[in-house]
């Protein structure tokens, strides 16, 4: 992995397309690059298939911490905090949930290092109260398409129950 | 939102492609069909961009549900109840954690029917001793594509580290 | 109160109706007398309204408890220990909700003996783990019927949505 | 369901009678028509008995949330606390405990978007330190009529011992 | 139960004499009144023995409730807290623990008004954060002697190894 | 502190009597010796007063141990259980209350070897499901006699409304 | 760092010396080569001062977790559950306590392997029942010589009250 | 023990060596006395081996107490709580954690007066928010040299990973 594959990386994420026209246009790299290079980033497994899935681990991001976070109950306080969260490097998921904790985070991080830098941006928003993460011990399933999650009839029934 | 619609987004979600003939191929849907419509589903927003990113609430998945689930304790339970949890219609992601509970759970839903569903199905893997859901109020961030979580630099800084 | 009061208000709450024929004909207590002590109880402000609704303390169920109430995690399970929490005396409410506890149950009792007999009935049903019940130290609000906490625009919009 | 309905509805609950000549002058709506409407609501199981208890789910009332309720710890604040819960529209009932949570409240609601309200009437009080809600999966069982809770030998022992 | 009567029994446990003299100096309660009257209370059961211990379901005193109090962390709080607790009426003790609660109290009650001007006044304490209070069902054991719950032995050894 | 003062103490508390002649009866020491080492004891302020309340420090019981004790949940276990609490030396208090825990047990103890001790005894009784346990870091009260804890108007007040 | 490395320095751990007569003739290394190599490891900072404590994070013993473990309730289970908790490769401290949790275990690790291996081990002892486990952030202090955790004066305080 | 003793140990831990030269130069006390001492308290057991482990309870340290300290959660307060926690006199060990508590820490201490001043100590930290501290019943395990924990081939596995 270098520079450059990151760089095409995020814009495939960013754009939402893996066009190298695009890419390429984005990224000022050459487009017969970007294209040889998506397609070595294929065969050595980094990205899975052709909708672009990467594979976390390849990637360096091994570590999956999730966090409760608590934060001072005021007027609308949830849509400013729930922001200032989601900007915070790595974090992937942010529920604002009904029950005992305020937010539900999840983060894709690399190294120790990167969990100080989560830890230590999470004190820096005044609003939180208090925060509990944990380590993932094993991502059991992680589905980039929820439609996978499903049988067809189910799928069928609750359109037929929604209308 | 018809059968053939929700045939063809499977199609693309299990094969990991949106190539026509992939598709037509796995759906018997002919391909001219199969790319009219998912051009349709893209003007439709349900479709999001080139990378087959899906509207979960267009597709009438709008509530979500994060789980604690907590398994008894034997030897090596965690693989064999991850993996039932894991079969669930529904679920999307199953985190076996450190902290109290053993596993996390988040589950796209439909409406009332298919949380009841849910928990029934909770119930009837022999070794959960106990859950608690609560409902998302709000989903703050969901980014399909972990690497818009970084900064090139940090992604860069991750590498060297890593070496 | 006496034994011919409490037959007549049961009567008006198990019919569900404040009929003085069809409440004389199931207590065998004459109808002219059905509508004398109904009058008297509504001028003594034991019934409250032309609902029939009625004053629990003056039928001496002053005690409100509330209790969470765990079961034994198996298939179906919530729907036989529902059923017997439900026969429980003085049970008013249960709810099996998607929290930390299966059950919440709102009791009205009179005295200490039946709290105690409350207690023991819970430990009577064989699925129930544990329970943890608390007194109520005041109803601040026990609306009898719901359509009282809304304003008629919001049941409006709602019925619309609900469209 | 429309206006007219709700309106008459609405009355019977305020005024506590389902007299035709009270609710026709509470709510301008010509007698015979609040009769004919109340009629055509109890054929159609909105109205379920002569009590006029209605059917919840029938008016699209079909969420129940329970909400434990954590606020400033001060001198006489539950009484003030109380009030305001008392006063956010769907909140059915209100109890003041003694135990780890100052207030326990439940809440009919129609749909997500009564819910996020909910959340949001609960962060306007000011003394509001905390919340923690959770859906209702299922109401086993609410008893308009506390005394069809009990048998008549209870209430009379009841009766007996108070004396 | 008369004013007489407690006022006697009073003065017997802020004396801590059971002497007719002293009380009746203290009372001006004529010596051989204060002779007839604890007579008269051990015949009826209400004192117990020669060392005056009293029946409290006797003197009406039923309800024993046990609180758990929060205070505000400060230095040398737990010295100023602890003794307005002390000063409670009702609180017959109070523990301040290594525990997750700050201060554990024990009082003894009349009834659901004293149990109310009970919380009030941990209300009333600026210091107090939280309380959390529940009843006690069946006092299985409260020996006022502690001597009696030990074999002879046993406090033998504990002096041996005390020296 | 030698064996002669333990027992004439213990005879104190078992009788419930000062009186020489009883505690020399039961204790097969002689009168005189009786009289000599309880006034002797009283000079020491070993015993506080004429009620024969003792100073639990002085006796080697300094430490108090608060524990809370879960049993297994079945029909009448709590009397049982209550009762094999009861039963461990140094327990003083035992309460069954309605809350999280099943019981609350107060214990006086002289040194590290008697709380394991205590620690073992619950392991013993087999309905014991688990125990969580404290020190008392200071006892700010510990009233033998509950009269004290009140003013005389509350009494008499709590007397008028009990009749 | 070598294998002879990692032999000596077990040496001088399991030992409880540095004199490279005895490691020599423990390990079958030359005396000449223990000499140079622990000369050199104190001159790398792996051994800190005379007294051969050891810089974990330089043996890439980097993570420290602390687990909280619950176990069965039975009867002497303590002893045995701590005993088959202390064989864990990698379990540095193991405290029986008082409070909620039966042991707390810490550990100090190298990589997420090990962390996997320290949770099945874990499950494999039977009487555990379940087990939290939590990373440590940073380990802000961890004296190796209590002594140094005190001041000269409460040391001989600490003795004059032993006395 | 004297303070002798004492001084000699302390420097030992204080300068990471067991010379008695520097250990003498440290404390003033003659090189001979030094030396006859050393050999004097590891004849009776308190110095342990050749690394100068020493016996706690020995030295009257016989209490541990393992605390979970919450404190106000503000941009790097962290360290300087951290730093404040380490410098209470006792304190061994202090972590930051993931988890629910901010730091845990763990003290050594000789009696009830020391563990009233520890708690004092931590009060008066203004940034401390809550502590709960628990006494060990036993310390099944406390290894001053980790490697001790560990297998040869383990920690050799260990490094070919981390290569």
């Amino acid at each position: 992995m270098d520079e450059r594959n990151i760089r095409i990386l995020q814009a495939v994420a960013e754009l939402g397309t893996g066009s190298p026209d695009e890419i390429s246009e984005h990224t000022d790299i050459p487009k017969s690059t970007v294209h040889y290079r998506l397609t070595k980033l294929k065969e050595d497994g980094v990205v899975i298939n052709d909708l672009f899935d990467v594979d976390l681990e390849k990637l360096g991001l091994e570590l999956t911490v999730i966090s409760e976070v608590i934060a001072e109950y005021d007027n609308k306080y949830h849509e400013e905090v729930g922001e200032k969260l989601t900007n915070i490097e790595g974090v992937n998921q942010v529920y604002f949930t009904m029950g005992d904790t305020d937010f539900i985070v999840i983060a894709h991080l690399s190294d120790r290092e990167m969990v100080h830098r989560l830890i230590s941006d999470y004190e820096e928003i005044d609003e939180v109260v208090r925060t509990s993460s944990q380590f993932v011990v094993e991502t059991v399933k992680d589905e980039p398409h929820p439609l996978n999650d499903f049988e067809l009839e189910t799928l069928l029934e609750t359109i037929e129950r929604g209308e």
